[in-house]
C-alpha cells in the first residue's frame, strides 16, 4: 500500500505522568492512528488525530457480536535515546491470523507497521526512561456496522493507541502462584483460542476471579476435551525444565502464538538448550516433580516478558516448583530478551526494528 | 429497585419506516434506556434519553476484552391496540445467568422489566402493525472501564434499544438446507456457550460464511469435544421429532437455554406430545432418516419463531427431510406461539405480559 497517513497535532498536549507510577494501561498519549474500512473500497484514510472518544451508534456491531481482535507490543527508549520496537512485523502478522478466524478483512502488514512506527515517532516524548518502562503499543480492529443482524460487518475501525507503561517488577521478580483449572474452559480446538479476539479474554474472567479468590495469581488452563493437557497459563503460554529439557505445549489451534513464546524457543535453542514443542499434561508435570526432575516452569508474554511459577495446586495438590525461587533458564531468558529490547545487549537475533 | 426512569422526550423525531420494507435491525427507535453501573454504588440514574451514539474512550474495555452480555425479545401490537411482550421476565433472568458466566453485576430483573415496558410505552407509536411484524427490544449491558487491563470492569452500561422489524416469513415458511459443521466449534462445557455474550457470536460468523458460500442458510453445530452430539442450529435451539416423540439437546453448559425452546416444550408436552430433553448425536438422526422414522427437524428462536429443516448436509451425505416440506408439529408450534405472541390466541400459558 502507498497510503499517506495524514497527522493532525493536538492543540492541547497533556503533561506527561510520572515515569515512577505508570502501571498498566490506564494512562494514553496525546494522538491515536485510525483507518476505516468500507466493502468495496478496502481500507481507506489513515490517519493520526488527537487522542479522544470514538462516537458508535448503540447498535454497533462490536457490542453485540464481538467481531474483533487486538495486538499488542511495546516500543522501548534506549539511555542514547533510539527508539526501538520488538518484532513488530509478528503481530501484523498475527492481527491477520486472528482476522481470518473473525472474519475481518486483511490489513497491510508492513504498512501496519509502517503506521505504528510513525504513530510512535509522533509520541517519542510520551515513551518513559526509567528502568523497565516501555511504551505499550495497542492495535485493534472492531466491527462498526449499526446493525444487528449476525453476519460479518461491512465496516471497520483500525486503531491504534499507546500508553506508557510501568516496570512489571519493581522489586525484583517473584514466582507467582498458579491454580490449575478444572472447571472453567478458556478455549477447544476448532473454537477460537489461538485468535487474539475479545471473545478469549471475557471467557477467562471468571476462572481469574476465583483464582485470586483463593489466593493465587492466576490460573493454569487445561484442554478442553479431556482437561489433561497444559494450555496457557492466564494469557501467556507456558514453559516446563525437565530434565535440562525445556518443554512448551505445541500449538494445536486452542493457544496463542505467542511472539514472547517463538522468541524463548528461538533464543534457548541458539543457546544449545533442548527445546521440545509438544503435548503435556498436568499429571507430567506431578509425575516430574515427584521424580525430582521438574526444575522450572514460567509463562512468557508482552506485558511481563517471563513470569516465573513458584508453585502449582491441582486439585488441592500443592506441589513448589524450584523452592519457589526464579530458575537459571527463566533468569537467562528474562535477561536476555529484555536486554535486547531496551537495546542493551547485542540483537544477534534481528529482532530489533528502530523507529527514525 | 425503587428507581425513577427520567424520561427526556426528543426534539427530533424521526419519521416512521415503511412498515412492509421493514427488515431487521437496522432502523431504530427515537430513544433509548440507559442504566450505569459503578463500583460501590451499584445501578444507578436509569434514563430514557433521545437516540444517539455512545462516546467511549478508543480504552473501553468491552472493545478489548468483550465483556459484555445481551437479550432479545419482541413487543407486538395487537389488532385492538394492544401491546404485548412475550416472557419478558425469562429474557431478564437470562442476562443474570449471563452476566455471572461473565462477571458483571446482576440487574434487578423486575426492575429490567419495567425499563423495557416504560421504553416501549414510549415509543408505542413505532411498532408496527402489519401482519408478522414487531418491535425488537435490545438489552445489553458493556463493560465501560478505559482500561487494558484484564480484570472485569468496574463500571458497566445496561442499555435497551428498539428496532421496528419485518414479518420473518413474508412469502409463507420454507423449510431450509442446513451444513453440518464438523470443524469449527462454538462452544464446549465449561466455556461461554450457554451465556448470550459477544464471543459466541464472533466464533459463529467464519461457519456461517461457509455454509453460505457452500449454498447452506446455516450450520448445525456439533459439540466440541467428540464433533458427535447436536448442540444448536445458526443462532437457534434445534427439535427433531423421530417416530412421534420430540427430542431436542439437554443444556449441558455449551447451549442457550432458549425461551422459544423452553415455550416449544411446555406447549408440546400440554397438547400430550412427548418431548425429551438428552444427548442426540448426528449419527442418530440419520439412522431414524434412513429407518424412515425422522420426520420433523425444526429450529426455535426469537426471531423466527420457527425454522423448519428442509435438508441436511453432513460430511457430503444429504438427507432431506419431510419431503423438504414444514411438518404438522412446526406448524402447529407456530402458529400457536404467534397466536399468543400477537394476541390473536388465547394464552392459556400466562406468557404475554402487557405494556400499559
Amino acid at each position: 500500500m502507498s497510503y499517506q497517513i495524514s497527522i493532525q497535532k493536538t492543540q492541547n498536549p497533556k503533561s506527561k505522568p510520572d515515569q515512577n507510577n505508570l502501571g498498566f494501561g490506564q494512562i494514553f498519549t496525546d494522538h491515536m492512528f485510525i483507518m476505516d474500512y468500507t466493502e468495496g473500497k478496502g481500507w481507506h484514510d489513515p490517519r493520526i488525530v488527537p487522542y479522544g472518544p470514538l462516537s458508535l451508534d448503540p447498535s454497533t456491531m462490536v457490542f453485540h457480536y464481538g467481531q474483533a481482535v487486538f495486538e499488542g507490543l511495546k516500543a522501548y527508549k534506549t539511555p542514547e535515546g533510539r527508539i526501538l520496537l520488538f518484532r513488530p512485523k509478528k503481530n501484523m502478522e498475527r492481527i491477520n491470523v486472528s482476522n481470518d478466524r473473525m472474519c475481518i478483512p486483511h490489513i497491510d502488514v508492513d504498512f501496519a507497521v509502517e503506521a505504528c512506527k510513525t504513530l510512535v515517532n509522533v509520541e517519542r516524548d510520551w515513551i518513559p526512561e526509567a528502568e523497565g518502562t516501555s511504551l505499550y503499543i495497542r492495535p485493534f480492529i472492531i466491527a462498526t456496522d449499526p446493525y444487528l443482524g449476525v453476519r460479518p460487518s461491512w465496516t471497520y475501525k483500525f486503531m491504534i493507541i499507546l500508553s506508557p507503561v510501568g516496570a512489571y517488577y519493581k522489586e525484583g521478580i517473584n514466582p507467582v502462584k498458579i491454580y490449575v483449572e478444572t472447571e472453567y474452559v478458556r478455549a477447544v480446538k476448532g473454537g477460537i483460542g489461538y485468535s487474539k479476539t475479545p471473545g478469549n479474554y471475557a471467557a477467562s474472567l471468571i476462572a481469574q476471579v476465583k483464582a485470586k479468590e483463593l489466593g493465587y495469581t492466576q490460573v493454569l488452563w487445561l484442554d478442553g476435551v479431556e482437561k489433561k493437557y497444559i494450555e496457557e497459563v492466564g494469557t501467556m503460554n507456558v514453559f516446563f525444565k525437565i530434565n535440562d529439557e525445556v518443554i512448551t505445549p505445541s500449538l494445536e489451534g486452542s493457544i496463542l502464538a505467542g511472539i514472547t513464546r517463538q522468541s524463548t524457543i528461538e533464543l534457548l535453542r541458539a543457546s544449545g538448550v533442548k527445546v521440545t514443542e509438544r503435548k503435556i499434561s498436568i499429571q507430567e508435570i506431578y509425575d516430574a516433580h515427584a521424580a525430582g526432575t521438574l526444575q522450572e516452569a514460567f509463562g512468557t508474554g508482552t506485558a511481563a516478558v517471563i513470569s516465573p511459577i513458584g508453585e502449582l495446586n491441582w486439585n488441592g495438590n500443592i506441589i513448589k516448583i524450584n523452592d519457589g525461587k526464579i530458575g537459571e533458564t527463566s533468569t537467562f531468558v528474562y535477561d536476555t530478551i529484555t536486554g535486547i529490547q531496551s537495546g542493551k545487549k547485542e540483537d544477534t537475533f534481528g529482532w530489533i526494528e528502530e523507529v527514525k
